[in-house]
């Protein structure tokens, strides 16, 4: 019943719709949406329409439209992301104001990290990270910390590649990766200089939840800074998140 | 094609899927689920299944669901919402730091006002506030915040009840609020004591985005603190956020 005649899901549709914003595309024609959904103009339209409805998009005074709070709403308000990101959010506000750079947490999610929350100084440095954006990972510090306590299938399959080259110090030979991620299981943090951008580090430790690592939590300085206060920032704050972890349920 | 013989479409039902999570009920069955949704059994298990196929919800060990990343990705990724919120974040954890008790930011949504995100000490007093929760508009301070600079639409809309009353002093009154209103454009700013909850008082401002009221800027103190230092802290952070909205477009 909800099947189009190519075999999609109606929700596939959605899926698909609500696919093509960005943080730099948020508001958008029907047509637009269409080309960009590779879906047929009218069925984007219906589409469309449909989600202007149930208050999911919302369309301005010039037709176009974008993301609407209904579906921020309901993506937020049950989601267990939102208790991790609570719970890690007084102690990022610590490490952010003894480190004056970024500070970012992070989750594993098919195969990338993805970011669920960053806190930037206003005169901080590059950095790539987005909230609700993703990188690779084996190139993001984030990303190694992950891999490292991930799956081992999940680890064996993304070390099968392909690996990208994501900047020109990225490690991309599944050996050197293999060292990298034991030598994180060993030590509990990882610092990676240029392997996303050429020009930052990367370090990251693993936050557990009840004993098993569900987040990293990350800072990115300039390539030349010193990391060792930043380590010491960030076990300690992990440790704090994974003491209000166990209380909390 | 997308409708079902009961005439709502197959995006309503999505939305209804959607809508039976919530902050105390993050895990469920599809039985639970189509219960709660008011679906037949076996439409709430095929939605289920293309939600769970679209990354939209996740199935755990036990075959209970719950919200899947992938949702909150897409809903926070091109959001305008998350434009707001990170130029408020900074100056939200500067009042947080003087104050130390619930700092808030929340915009107008369908006549409700909408909390983007709050900051609270450990030790802070009583707050019924949720990140994507939601509180009546005449009787939370942020809401009579919003009311104050919505369109006069929505504003005769909501004065024309049915006004609830949350605690025992709420202003439940169309005259009262109107007066209520009429200060806060005098003033800049509402203290709102007891109005959510007997032992709390709120605390407002309105936030500006190119001169529009787009936000209410609050903070929720236990019921006899002074209110002179959380009236000019968040005056202050209005101003700053305002600043750095102006330069972000």
């Amino acid at each position: 019943m909800a099947n189009s005649l190519s075999g999609d899901s109606m929700t596939e549709r959605i899926v698909r719709v609500l696919d093509t914003f960005t943080i730099d595309r948020t508001v958008q024609t029907a047509t637009e949406i269409a080309a960009r959904a590779d879906l047929p103009v009218s069925s984007a339209h219906r589409i469309v329409g449909d989600l202007i409805d149930a208050g999911l998009l919302e369309r301005d005074e010039d037709k176009r439209v974008r993301l609407g709070l209904r579906l921020w709403e309901l993506a937020l308000r049950g989601s267990s992301a939102l208790r991790l990101r609570q719970a890690a959010l007084p102690h990022m506000e610590h490490v952010q104001a003894l480190i004056r750079e970024h500070t970012q947490l992070a989750v594993l999610e098919h195969e990338e990290a993805l970011f669920l929350e960053r806190l930037s100084h206003p005169d901080a440095g590059a950095n790539i990270t987005r909230i609700a954006g993703r990188l690779p990972v084996h190139a993001s510090s984030s990303g190694l910390v992950l891999l490292a306590h991930a799956d081992p299938s999940i680890r064996e399959r993304v070390l099968a590649g392909p690996l990208r080259a994501v900047a020109r110090e990225t490690a991309t030979d599944a050996a050197t990766l293999r060292a990298v991620l034991a030598s994180i299981r060993r030590h509990g943090y990882v610092i990676a200089p240029g392997s996303i951008e050429a020009v930052s580090t990367g370090v990251a430790v693993p936050v557990r939840d009840h004993g098993e690592v569900v987040a990293a939590l990350s800072v990115v300085l300039p390539r030349e800074s010193a990391t060792s206060a930043a380590v010491d920032a960030l076990l300690d704050a992990a440790t704090a998140i994974e003491q209000d972890l166990n209380l909390s349920r």
